[in-house]
């Protein structure tokens, strides 16, 4: 079942350079959807309307078949959670435990469970030595993660994040990683934009591919990186995995291993 | 021969929370050197103090054997460009043109040289078209692109980056590498931090590992990766081609490939 769906949606910040293009495609429930495309291809610029923030000028956007309109926009918040790029667009409060109360409050939770929540998001992204601390004051990586408690502790249905693993560490990288598939293992509907194909590789179950402001379609991850016309057309490139398996593989191209686990299982019996 | 050297060096924002512990280590002339650390390890003040915009509070820094007093420290930005992780910390004017320009006036170039590596440096990153525009206005890798372009154009002996590939898509990656290719091939030193592993295997030379504001030793990539402790103890994580082949390789350890045309080469002849 499809949880959002674009029909024909523009949108610009000035009429002469459209961000969206006469738009159309669908994300569906509790699917790990990545949307992937150049810098400036309109990917943040989708995510800012799937929780309401901002209004397309032209076409429908449907939630639950639900029209947006701006009565079922206003209460999109309660349903879909948001983590930008950058955590300082976000970070409002002057104590990191502050600052994740406030998306539940915002909820209507009262504050004795948003508390519980604060307690519970902090333990499961490892900062709970930054509790009292001031969000201002945090490095990048744990600054992200603050805005990571601070959105799964709203509970939504989806979750939205806008390149969630660019500047963290490898470590960083892995606790993102169960995060999602933890969200994925409770029925959660989690988006998000990425450059990093490797990822797409190993997690996506549908990949969203945008063009200047266009979707070019939404494909299988193993699907895509076979479809060279669209890959070079979206300027993407292969993930090293991948790469390398597309120059030795002779067999069936739907077989090819994409992740590293599966290209590790058929060379260990291979060679 | 050493460009950069660090002796006991110690640094913090407030006495309690030191950032630089007694770090000691080298950086070698005309090598491409990757910094790599956990969030917080101390790499970004490491890159800080290469230039002079931080000094130390305990400890010496060389460069080229002369020791970083006031007045060498004062005039190192003439010798070391730096490309900071977010452009909007770097960018000052109000057109791409003014602002690339910026650093080669403040080097005393002629008006006239900065005008030819202005238009030099903007073609060479693809940014013709950005010219007149407000870096404000512009998205986050065009940001980055006119930022690289007016480190290049102070055309110093030294190119520092910090976290260069972060949210560039991968054409922007592929133009990034490029770049850092061309500068080595001009004989410059050319250091970067980075979190992404896979980059360090196909590009460093050397790889220094920062943990928790000490240096925990100077590795071939190939070296580095077969050192389980200091990963472990870094908190850094296998790229994909060599977790895959450390699964599947029987050989000489220093024989394994890391890189994604090394591993195609032996593949390719191996099954």
């Amino acid at each position: 079942m499809d949880i959002f769906r674009f029909n024909s949606v523009s949108y610009g910040y000035t009429k002469d350079k459209p961000i969206l293009r006469d738009i159309s495609f669908s994300i569906r429930e509790g699917r790990k959807t990545a949307i992937v495309g150049a810098n400036g291809a309109g990917k943040s610029t989708i995510l800012f309307h799937l929780n309401g923030l901002y209004t397309q000028q032209q076409g429908d956007i449907f939630f639950h078949d639900q029209k947006l309109d701006k009565k079922v926009r206003k209460e999109l918040f309660r349903h879909v959670g948001i983590v930008f790029q950058d955590p300082d667009d976000q970070l409002i409060s002057l104590t990191v435990s502050d600052d994740i109360a406030f998306g539940p409050l915002q909820m209507d939770v009262t504050a004795e469970e948003a508390q519980k929540r604060v307690e519970k998001y902090i333990k499961l992204l490892g900062i709970e030595h930054l509790l009292t601390d001031n969000p201002s004051e945090l490095s990048y990586g744990q600054k992200k993660h603050v805005t990571v408690a601070g959105v799964l502790a709203m509970e939504s249905d989806v979750f939205i994040l806008d390149e969630p693993m660019a500047f963290l560490d490898p470590y960083g990288k892995e606790r993102m990683a169960s995060i999602l598939q933890l969200l994925q293992d409770q029925g959660k509907t989690v988006i998000v934009t990425t450059h990093d194909m490797q990822f797409v590789a190993e997690w996506a179950d549908d990949v969203i591919v945008i063009h200047q402001g266009q979707c070019l379609g939404t494909f299988q991850a193993r699907e895509l990186f076979g479809r060279h016309d669209i890959m070079k057309q979206a300027n993407l490139t292969l993930p090293p995995i991948v790469e390398l398996m597309t120059a030795i593989w002779t067999g069936n191209k739907e077989d090819m291993p994409i992740r590293v686990e599966e290209a590790k299982r058929w060379l260990t019996k291979k060679i």
